[in-house]
């Protein structure tokens, strides 16, 4: 297949939007509903860096749609649609790129999304793909990293480290129970963007952010950009089964957890009066909603104490570059 | 640098809407103005296949940057901002990074845009780049491929066939006087997008393209889109004084230029009666528009008719796939 063939057999079936004009125009033509305003990120992720070549094509897109997806999640947006870059591997056969686009097609149901436009190349390097995703939330009511107000409380959602610990298993320097594993791979390959809780934190929130880079290292965006200080409870952070077990084994610390990239949950701050709704959230949302830590106005900076006593990191979080 | 401090001091500086909160979110928050709708597409480039790692940082920046606003002139936007992907080189200098942001900011000074967000990462592989662009258009005004009418005139601007010279020179195959050498050059490395055109266009062009596979190409998007035919008068293709030279010379044909991909000109239709406006608007922005073909209903596709003969072409357009 050619690029005209590629787009028109593989990609111009997920252009679904009438404003996508079929990909058969030079751009895409969009509007935020009336009232609201445009939320959009852009991630990419680099085969031998993000992913490994053996992954599963559909999974690959699912991860990359995702992550774009948590990052609107975390500004309380609601999805609209997304733009896709693809460096697609010389020789890499169609059924690969059938793949690819199947999973596409799978989560754009999932989430609601139309594919709006892109670009697709041949590399004679490692494959890469780059995401733009867009959203849409009413003015001004977007969540941000710096609105957190000292006396916060510091929330998390669903449980943190998985992405961790998922990342070991794929490296193969973590092999536990084979439900476990399979567990933690399915954290780290199809993350769950919270976009129904991101949505429900706008006006009850004063601060959000998704965590990719590490719960320490992402807490820490919302200290430095709120200029206040956060103080977690290591004892209050949630894991799930099978990260309660890396630690009772010994295969993993508090410390990877917390520093561990890769979990793509939300991390937020809310007011004490919002504790009831939270709770209640947390109930409709099937979604474990956890109070973690609180904001203060002494110092700068997240510290994680553990029966009263700081644990220590030797590095901020993940990072990729 | 590591990421977070190349997004701080080479990037963050770029970030000057409002709207990009600085980069230090997980998303941007835009509005396109009242009563207009957002225009967006993204373009990528890999190194070896769009260009050579010896090319000026800057100059690729500014590529990238510009064959996105030459997509958004093609609908007759006005461009707002940008978010950027980068695949950087292991062990590629600061230097080689500051230039590219150089570029890009001396771009944004010219074309009145802002940085909005994007990823950074580091790639064993060749160097890529990718960029989505966001423009404005007032609501339905948008240019589009599938608007053409029977009898409608074709128009080009500028001249044509530049790009596929600058190729041939930056590869080597072609070797023409200093002054064309250079000024075909700068067509190739830093094309002019046609922002100011496209916006004038608007309600006076049934359809438009932008020149990137080739005029055969492109008129051909048009064609099947509006599901008519096009013949151009090859006689009246528009060429440079470097252009003319080459094919007196032999250097090159005029089915190669029509061919060759890389003019980022606007190719339009628009109805007789908008010949006098087109006219008047040419001398307005000191850029030649010529008439060169006509739309018709007898047969789909575009020919190109040289003293009454039909041209014969071995290739459609130029991919990069």
């Amino acid at each position: 297949m050619n690029e005209f063939e590629l787009i028109k057999t593989l990609f111009a079936p997920l252009a679904t939007a009438p404003g996508a004009l079929g990909l058969r125009d030079d751009a895409a033509v969009i509007a935020a509903p009336e009232g609201s305003e445009t939320v959009i990120t852009k991630d990419l992720m680099v085969e031998g860096v993000h992913f490994l070549k053996e992954t599963d094509p559909g999974k690959i897109a699912q991860k990359l749609l995702r992550v774009n997806l948590s990052d609107l999640a975390a500004m309380g947006a609601t999805p609209q649609g997304y733009l896709l870059g693809c460096q697609f591997a010389n020789g890499i056969s169609e059924d690969w790129m059938r793949s690819f686009a199947l999973g596409l097609a799978e989560d754009q149901r999932t989430f609601g999304l139309s594919l709006l436009g892109g670009d697709t190349t041949r590399t004679p390097g490692p494959m890469a793909f780059s995401l733009t995703a867009l959203g849409h939330v009413p003015v001004g009511q977007a969540l941000r990293r710096g609105g957190a107000k000292p006396d916060d409380d510091v929330w998390v959602s669903g449980t943190i480290g998985d992405g961790a610990l998922g990342l070991a298993v794929a490296q193969g320097n973590y092999n536990p129970a084979l439900d476990h594993a399979s567990y933690l791979r399915d954290r780290l390959d199809l993350p769950t963007p919270r976009l129904e809780l991101g949505a429900a934190l706008r006006g009850l929130a004063h601060s959000a952010v998704d965590i990719s880079d590490g719960l320490m290292a992402d807490l820490g965006h919302i200290a430095e950009s709120s200029e206040l200080g956060i103080e977690l409870n290591a004892d209050l952070i949630p894991l799930s089964a099978a990260a309660t077990a890396a630690l009772a084994s010994g295969a993993a610390t508090l410390t990877d957890f917390l520093s561990g990239g890769d979990d793509f949950e939300l991390a937020f701050t809310a007011p004490e009066s919002a504790r009831a709704r939270l709770q209640a959230l947390s109930q409709e949302l099937n979604l474990p909603l956890s109070r973690i830590g609180r904001v203060h106005a002494e110092n700068l900076g997240v510290t994680a104490l553990q029966g009263g006593q700081a644990l220590a990191f030797s590095r901020a979080g993940y990072q990729h570059f």
